[in-house]
């Protein structure tokens, strides 16, 4: 990293894109300066030569022949280092959605679920790079309300391509970009946990292609890219909807048409538990996305600021109250307080927050997040019990019902104009957004997933399911040298799975 | 994230806390600058103007009107997002702990380790949020030595209602709250080490709120608040004594007051280990802990400048060497490289050098950590064979004496004041710090344990012990659809557990 | 971390290195500020007086009397932060590293697997700072072209010491280090992997001593240390060579001298496989190893700049192009899409891409990382079916292979000097370097390795082989508690292990 020859390399990066010469040249004095430094004592007295001195020290930057960069630049080359790292933060959040879904699952479907998750960022690196980020942002603010067009494959090194000039802050396209599709594959992995154990991993696949890609980039697009419902007053800071709801609504359709895992409800209609294979990775998850969520929300504000750091309390706040209330209230419903339920009330209370972190006081911030906390408990149950739609890992209570709860909050608890305000129009604006994301959501996921149905066949075979979809989707399992209760009940030898005992034995 | 809208709403975060318009009016330029820009070439000989202009340009911010930051405040920035960042690591810390303590434990205790270190820094939050951190910095420097008092709630945004004023580095009081429960909740979680395997979980909740918000924020007032032991001039930089002390001795006192796990020791008194049931996810949160370390020391400087890697060397330096010297001094006291030695012998060299990291020589910290390393090695000996309080993690080696280790070494080492310039005032300084902080924590904490004890209970049942907390507790288990040891020696069908095979299998 | 004292304290951080006392007296305003921001506004009339205010302003850093940096040193200092943070996230690779090797491994070796991984960091850290960055950096660009001298044990705080004047960006010494020294750890991990599961625990920690102090320092001097190699015009961005070659070369000469683990191979040749354990934590380990290469590649700008995310991107794109091309060539090969290749396509991506991050178009990194997606598939097999060299989890196909791929690639792609630009100069470079490296470091590691043979003994015995290293090596197994599957084929009683039927299981 050190040779002349390897920082002539660094200086032209990438299509030489951002060639600001200041930038790479601090360490190097030009002559003039050099000269300016050491005869700057005898020219105190000299007043007008002191001045061109002071503006050219001022203007280098900006003349593109110096040296030090402005403050301005300075500015925004630290606003793209911290959403470089708040990007960082939200791509680690993978890993947090790996350890939860996988964890929450059986572990007969551990390989399939993450290998699942793991390609489903590398697809949404791809399809998100060739048309989502144009779909979502090429035109911008100016162009189509609906549907953005141009700089396909991050094609263009100008912001405004991306209606994005003025950008704010001045980032570079390269780091707006990667903040932008670290979030774009959170939606495909909200759905990955409601479809679990069931889903051909084809399917799978090819759905996360369409909601990255299509979906989640049209309906972002109105939020965030410039479009209708940003110019209607819609506010989601970053994402209860455009992200949360819109994965959620995903998920929910995905596993209603799905239909239940094998064994899921009895005969008379009564839902049995399918406990999970591994609390201690699903717990480690929790905790990677609660520190993926410092880079979800404070990175969402898209600078460095001194108020940044007020978002992560609030978001902080939220967290902790959602895991609070979530356990109370499934200790006094439950009788115990139920591990998986300090998991989702944390989550919860994260994604209550996520719309309105940027400006609610802290108490508001703890109720938001404390309410969110008891609505997953409830809706839980009652999409398991009244619904009967079979969701593994709770994913549409979570990332759904938290989603349009976080969307109304901001209704209700913005400090400028929410109904604590005495005001009435944000909260009409939220719930005309929740609603319009839900209609183009709804039937365009309900087409694919059918579509899908249709043709590949949506579903594993019975046999399939039962014997783990480990074995069937990609030979091999995840925990080889274990024994599982599924051999020892099935028979003697390990490799033999019987069927009938396996789903006995769920409790 | 990008419409004019949400901008709109960015620019009031948080009660308007902190409106600085130039924060976010990087990207636009008024209407002077863009005159001046345009003008300023044949300005050149106008001096006067040119003064005037260049004057505009360095007080812009400063006159609130402007558009580019002063450089003070730019600093201030990077102030605040470096913080903001260490806070993040410091948060990870929380998964790090319990994936530790998870994998050090059994498996039928997993769910309630899990779930404990999970709600523990909700609870933290919260409790710190209230009343902890007014406790600790309420009224600030120049108030009571002893508590602090005012501020409840986060509900001031003034740094002089924290004793913060001329605070450092100019950071926002959310950063600095949110870097500080970060700490406060390493208090508590060392507590839950030590007490593992057989408390109620309710008596753990309780006494986290105690000693979060109240025990480690008074003692934190003493020494990082501006009260007497700073006064004293007392040196725990990123809290070797604050932190690791004072969780340490609650958790001694706690494991003493609950007495040893059931089976822990034979009736001829001969102590028998009882492994941990996961190395792969201990050694995880090992390596979880020593970056999370990076946010606890280089953080604690509470500024970005070009000292703080500094720190993150000594710190690296010292948890190299007491991972060397653990697994050397295991290896030759036991014959074998202890796999749970390594890692807490790197646990002990930051423990180790918490307290001095800024201020020693590198030899120094490479010292520091040796010896740490060596003295975790006979102190788990020692609690475990001599004292004969159970400790399942080793915590109060690890946090306790390492601790008070670690603050000696400040009055040893330290390059301006320690023994090694031949000064003593320092040395007596630091043991009259870790006198002072015990004979406040001890007392206080046996108090609330045996509240506790006389009207909760404190100890699960012997019969919820030996069958695992989980069931007991939770009413789950962390691996469903394994199968463990105890299914098959108590019979033949999972989830009959066999008491006295459990006990007698222990090694 | 707030009393007077411990500010006090924090001025004199490590040796007094870097004495700049307006980076620690931002909050302090001293008096002369003071008056000058009382009277500016009446002085502006008085253009003398003024022009030698905003004189004293930009100066005051300089002269060392003053309180605001210059941006000059504030950009040092954004440029030191962002690469303590990136040194961090290399560092966290080590958790990635130990968790896919562990993962990838069975639950019989997890011990001694994790042991090492831990271990080796502490190891590197220590002989790093002892001889390994003196022999890479001392004397510097100006010195030997083929070995460092002087500064041993970080003894110098001059950047001329390490050839580092001019420094780039102006980086403090300590934090170089910390970023040179994560990258020092990665080469010794890679040959943890190819290694695992039979070489005994003592010589693994002797050839990492090597590895790092030596080999792993001489080569890195040629490329970054100002050597010949960079002199010749040899371009490695972030390592494909200097590190991932490196650490490849040594672990396919490892795993060759060791030869196969028992049972890996049948008397008729057939190559058997034996399946990793967890997973779960491999899974984790990959997503962690991805977030880690965001601080490995663009860390290597050495600069805090907005050409920095420019890295990330290309980064980010050849990682999800390896992982999805990896997927489809093995579904395509072998019928299913099997995860180990998802995880290893994804690393062979990012491996692939390390060279070259910094100079390629987007689509061109695209294609990189597609390609050595590919490559990792065939490698796979060409090592294990054709060569015979057995390497428990693909160390040397994606470091090795992948790593001389990204290293040519730098030759064909760069915009500036590739092969598509129509010149051939620096391809040619690049195999020379290819080629020298390997000269050099292939008969080194032979020898090293064949002394460790001939007196230590490189390998476990077969006994110890196959009951696991675990309990041979560390007395202690990973997880205790489940019943394996060794466990109940051989006996009926935990603890006893069947090695005949061990073997024959494996698939």
């Amino acid at each position: 990293m050190m040779s002349k020859m390897t920082i002539a390399t660094k200086k032209t990066p990438g299509n030489n894109r951002q060639q600001s010469p200041d930038l790479w040249g601090v360490p190097l004095m030009t002559p003039i300066k050099k000269i300016a430094r050491l005869f700057n004592p005898y020219w105190l007295a000299c007043i007008p030569l002191t001045a061109i001195i002071v503006i050219i020290w001022n203007r280098a930057a900006v003349a593109g022949d110096g040296e030090a960069p402005t403050i301005e630049e300075l500015q925004g080359t630290l606003n793209t280092i911290w959403i470089l790292i708040a990007s960082i933060l939200v791509i680690f959040m993978n890993a947090g959605f790996a350890m939860l879904e996988t964890g929450f699952c059986r572990q007969k479907n551990a390989v399939n679920i993450l290998a699942k998750n793991l390609i489903v960022f590398a697809l949404a690196t791809i399809i998100y790079w060739a048309i989502g980020f144009s779909l979502m942002f090429g035109g911008g603010g100016d162009g189509n309300p609906f549907i953005g067009v141009g700089g396909w494959f991050l094609s263009s090194e100008e912001p405004a391509t991306y209606g994005l000039a003025p950008f704010p802050a001045g980032l570079p396209i390269s780091v707006f970009f990667l903040f932008q599709v670290a979030f774009a594959g959170t939606a495909a992995t909200i759905v990955s946990g409601a479809v679990a154990e069931r889903i051909k991993f084809t399917d799978f696949l090819i759905f996360s292609l369409f909601i990255v890609g299509i979906s989640y980039s049209i309906t972002g697009r109105w939020i965030w890219g410039g479009g209708w419902l940003a110019d209607m007053g819609f506010k989601d800071f970053a994402g209860s909807t455009a992200v949360h709801s819109v994965g959620g609504w995903a998920a929910l359709v995905g596993a209603a048409i799905l239909g239940p895992r094998y064994g899921k409800y009895s005969e008379n209609g009564r839902s049995n538990a399918i406990p999970g294979h591994n609390m201690s990775i699903a717990t480690l998850g929790c905790l990677i996305l609660w520190i993926g969520w410092f880079g979800f929300n404070p990175g969402s504000a898209l600078v460095a600021s001194k108020d940044v750091p007020y978002i992560a309390v609030t978001t902080n706040l939220a967290a902790a109250a959602g895991g609070i209330t979530a356990t109370f209230t499934a200790w006094f419903k439950d009788g115990k307080p139920d591990l998986s339920m300090v998991i989702n009330g944390i989550l919860a209370g994260l994604v209550g927050i996520t719309a309105s972190c940027d400006g609610v006081s802290y108490l508001s911030a703890v109720i938001i997040g404390a309410i969110a906390g008891v609505i997953v408990v409830f809706s839980v149950g009652f999409f398991d019990n009244v619904l009967k739609i079979d969701d593994p890992v709770g994913a549409t209570s979570v990332h759904l019902a938290c989603g349009i709860w976080g969307t109304l909050a901001v209704g209700i608890f913005n400090q400028d104009a929410g109904l604590i305000t005495g005001q009435f129009q944000l909260i009409i604006n939220q719930i005309i957004g929740i609603v319009a994301v839900a209609a183009f959501t709804i039937p365009l996921s309900i087409a694919v997933w059918l579509v899908l149905k249709n043709t590949l066949g949506m579903r594993v075979t019975q046999e399939e399911e039962i014997e783990g979809l480990d074995i069937g989707e990609h030979g091999m399992e995840a925990y080889h040298g274990f024994v599982k209760e599924a051999d020892v009940l099935g028979g003697s030898t390990p490799g033999s799975f019987s069927h009938a005992d396996e789903i006995s034995h769920q409790q």
